[in-house]
């Protein structure tokens, strides 16, 4: 299995520990120090060794930050975590609501005037160190870069991760690691820089084509990149976890350690990001007097803008994975109205079927799986302590995902343990409208999630409803199940370009009561011409997810004629490209819930 | 008639004054002087002695600039105006297209580093002249303010216009002007501004609760204002203009000239609207040494958020205009079929009917009628030159609207004269599809037109269709016919409050062939709760207009049952509110087109 059950809560870990970094603190001279969750390349996962937030705390959340002065410590987390926290940290921690009361405000609150407050430049973003600091300063209070103060009193902190290296196919990736270098040492050579750092995992495995075994759920290598604008590039990491790529004269593999001074010896201008690359890269470089461009990460837009052969690979395995959902929920068809199955049993059963695939390398997220009103908490992960049985008359919420070598999944399906009642009925359909919405959507190129985030939402805002999270986020080809920058939300200014892959899952919550959440993953592509439309190109998505719908949920009054053409159209190609695939059973289950309505 | 159809085209005045400007650049050792369309108040509509840019080169569009140099003169005109400005403007000028072409590429392109462009600072606006100076910077080239040189050269100029000021109702306003001037007196203490500067006629207008008569179309007085943050006003303009409203200890009125000087007298910080205002008004008061915040006009916003009071002012006044606008229809459905119409004709005969309600101050902007193809051109005003015949078998587009003293109203209908073909029908059914999506739009709080415009448009984009205009505009209450700040369009982040009325417009276009549009007018409100709803606060639409839709042009096949159900109701709602208001004719007509499909 990879997933686990256990929830972790040893608060009694914290007060010793804060106390020792009190210590730092007074030792340093400085009136506080902060604790991120996040380490140097701001991804979702972090290594044990960066788990500094955790070690100090016992919170296990992937979100948070610790501010820590020398007569209170503040926790800050945000909706998902607030009982969680309360269960794994010690009344020395002060929990606060985050986003809501920002670090900057809360540190000005508790320290006086003159303060000096020290932080870990490789753990915070240029952007947010700024941000924070604009604050600060108003409250005549200096932020003070450090070395981690943490790392200090960890005496046992993990090494480094140093998972193999391998190299991902060229067939699959649709394009050379060396044409990807080329191009972006290009677009560099277009914008005047002499050179850009890496600092994202995912950008770096994407250019060079690697992928690594470095973290859960997401197959990156870790590792710092310079590339120039000749297209060579220095890799800093551990030389040995690369031992099996063998040499590539344009490449030249250096240790961790010599990352700062080979930054000192660039020439600029150099291209950092300040959104996501650590401030101490920005910092090193102005202190050796070489100018920084701040400019956006530049494997990110082509790595989001995915290759025919990526498109090609990640439908196959989405096939996949479509096979091992529907023998999944014919299974869950039979089983659960039997009553006694957990959360725990669904969640282990249909790892389970993408396991006998013999093709997951790991599942791409913990599961979601959220029974009754389970189902309403958005983030839900079952632990053995909050494990609940999936009892008929409930609704069934399960998200989840698999990491192939040729595609990432991600897909969500709610169905009816027993009759669904009308009130559900109705919600359900309304949350279908909207991703049918998306679904069918062609727009005029140049538009970004944002003007389509409405079309998911309507339908719900008809019957006063609606849902606190966006419609969809970026997904990676055997990489970030969350990636950037593309997104279906309100949030969003990028404007949406052929081969971006992202969820489309809205969905609907009442708290206490049930959780829905229908979620394919779509990707985009030149919409072809009309009869009678108008000369202008339009782009459109192709649906990449091939599970059926629970038609149980799905009251066809609601629907109107081309919203009901598509489920069916939907239901119909599920079945002939999943038919003959499937054991007996999923078989005869699929032929009934493909039926048209 | 308020309208007029006859085109100028004077190309043979431009060369000699073109001249004696270029005479006067000599003089002063400059290199370029800027000819703006815009006046001091940055509005639609310019006074007679404002119209420099047409009395300069023949051009008579509301939008453009002109700038001319030793030795060549770009007219920067819109693609709305390209045709006319040929037709109108002598071949000294060159056509430049805007805003393909940016009026500091151009100036940098034919101009040498060093050269430096004079301009008047007060017709063009901070931000305006932040963005050339930045541009022209790259290029050596330098900006200088100065008189205007065509009010120099322009020997019979008109005075400035002096219409009369009335007093507007405080039973329409819904709030006394010191009740205002006291609200606005209250943000800008709470912003710490000392006084705001105002320039906006609208804002004057609204803030005073009064109305003018110096432009056509829009019932402002032209003035400037200083408000200071105790609530005193200072009002210049022409004091003549003021006589019959009496003292008010309050405001003080003083001559435009004036207004120079009192800006170097006020305390800082003042609030100038670096957007609107006049970028002399920034640098007069720096020049004294006063400190600018730059902000928003305090007006604009309570403005656009009208009172309950200005709501049922603006709902008799589109009663009224929804009566003529039947008359007018039921009239046209007689003697269209019959041929010989033209577009002047009908043009001619809305006002007419108009008129006849004996409450028509002024039509609200200029009546586009296009039959057939002219439907197709957005902005058509029809001219003795282009006036076409409206054929049997054609579509008619006509947008039109009357300044009535409570309320400003703005609709469009197309019909078709004769039987529709089925792709027009297709396309009008698309339109309206779009216009009801947003009628009966319900949104949660917080959201921008740019978060709804997408529902107007996505069934023309399911047909490979869309139309380049932004969903509606902002319309005040006999007031500008298009008010900012609310705006449906992607443009837009300004988010939409209770009380702000937008058109709602939606249109498809097929060039040389016909033209769709359908517009209402809607006012934001707070939507009730309904039962299953969220607890969630949402705002909807209530609809101001209330005329039949062409029934002959709407498939109800492509119609879903909420979509009829919303054309039946209002139809149904129409027969209601308009029911025995009418003539016997009309009212036979009402009740034929109102039945329910």
């Amino acid at each position: 299995m990879f997933q686990t059950f256990d929830a972790t809560a040893s608060p009694e870990q914290g007060p010793p520990r804060l106390a020792a970094l009190r210590a730092e603190l007074a030792r340093l001279g400085v009136d506080g120090f902060l604790v991120p969750r996040a380490d140097a390349h701001q991804g979702e996962y972090v290594a044990p060794r960066d788990a500094r937030l955790e070690w100090l705390t016992g919170f296990t959340g992937s979100a948070g930050l610790a501010a820590v002065l020398a007569d209170r410590a503040g926790l800050f987390v945000d909706g998902r975590y607030r009982v969680q926290a309360r269960a794994q940290v010690a009344e020395d921690f002060t929990p606060v609501n985050w986003p809501e009361t920002k670090p900057g405000d809360w540190l000005a609150e508790h320290l006086k005037a003159g303060a000096r407050v020290a932080f870990d430049p490789w753990l915070h973003t240029a952007e947010e160190i700024d941000k924070l600091e604009t604050r600060l300063k108003t409250a005549d209070i200096a932020l003070l870069a450090t070395e981690n103060l943490v790392d200090r009193i960890w005496p046992d902190q993990p090494p480094r991760p140093s998972g193999p290296v391998t190299r991902y196919p060229k067939d699959l990736a649709g394009k050379g690691d060396e044409t990807k270098r080329a191009e972006i040492a290009e677009a560099l050579r277009e914008a005047g820089h002499r050179a850009a750092v890496l600092t994202l995992p995912d950008s770096i495995s994407w250019l060079l084509n690697i992928r690594g075994a470095d973290l859960p759920r997401v197959p990156v290598a870790q590792a710092f990149a310079i590339l120039s604008d000749d297209g060579r590039l220095q890799l800093f990491s551990d030389p040995a976890k690369y031992e099996g790529l063998g040499p590539d004269p344009a490449i030249t593999l250096r240790d961790w350690a010599e990352f700062p001074k080979a930054l000192q010896e660039l020439t600029g201008p150099v291209r950092v990001d300040r959104k996501t690359a650590p401030l101490a890269v920005t910092r090193l470089l102005r202190d050796a007097g070489i100018e920084v461009a701040h400019d956006d990460d530049p494997c990110i837009l082509p790595k989001a803008c995915k290759t025919q052969a990526e498109i090609a690979a990640t439908e196959t395995a989405h096939l996949r994975d479509a096979a091992a959902m529907c023998e999944f929920l014919a299974w869950l068809d039979v089983a659960a109205p039997l009553g006694g199955l957990t959360e725990i049993d669904v969640v282990e059963k249909l790892e389970g079927f993408r396991r006998a695939t013999n093709a997951l390398r790991d599942i791409s997220f913990d599961t979601i799986c959220g029974a009754g009103p389970h189902g309403a908490i958005v983030h839900y992960r079952v632990t053995r302590e909050t494990n609940r049985a999936v009892a008929p008359g409930e609704l069934l919420l399960v998200d989840s995902g698999g990491q192939y070598l040729d595609g990432t999944t991600d897909i969500t399906r709610t169905v009816a343990v027993g009759g669904p009642t009308n009130e559900q009925r109705a919600c359900f359909t309304r949350v279908l409208k909207g991703m049918i919405a998306i679904s069918r959507a062609r727009w005029p190129k140049g538009l970004a999630g944002r003007d389509l985030d409405a079309l998911a939402r309507y339908h719900l805002w008809q019957a006063g409803q609606d849902y606190d999270h966006g419609t969809g986020h970026g997904v990676g080809v055997y990489l970030s199940v969350h990636e950037c920058p593309q997104r279906l939300s309100r949030l969003s200014e990028v404007s949406l370009q052929p081969g971006m892959i992202l969820s489309n899952e809205p969905g609907y919550y009442r708290e206490g009561a049930f959780g829905i959440r229908i979620e394919n993953l779509v990707v985009v592509r030149e919409a072809p011409a009309l009869p009678g439309g108008d000369d202008r190109e339009m782009l459109e998505f192709d649906t990449l997810t091939w599970v059926p719908i629970d038609r149980a949920l799905v009251d066809p009054a609601l629907l109107d004629t081309g919203e009901r053409d598509w489920l069916n159209a939907y239901h119909a190609e599920i079945a002939e490209k999943l038919g003959g695939t499937l054991n007996e059973g999923a078989q005869a289950w699929l032929d009934r819930v493909t039926r048209p309505i």
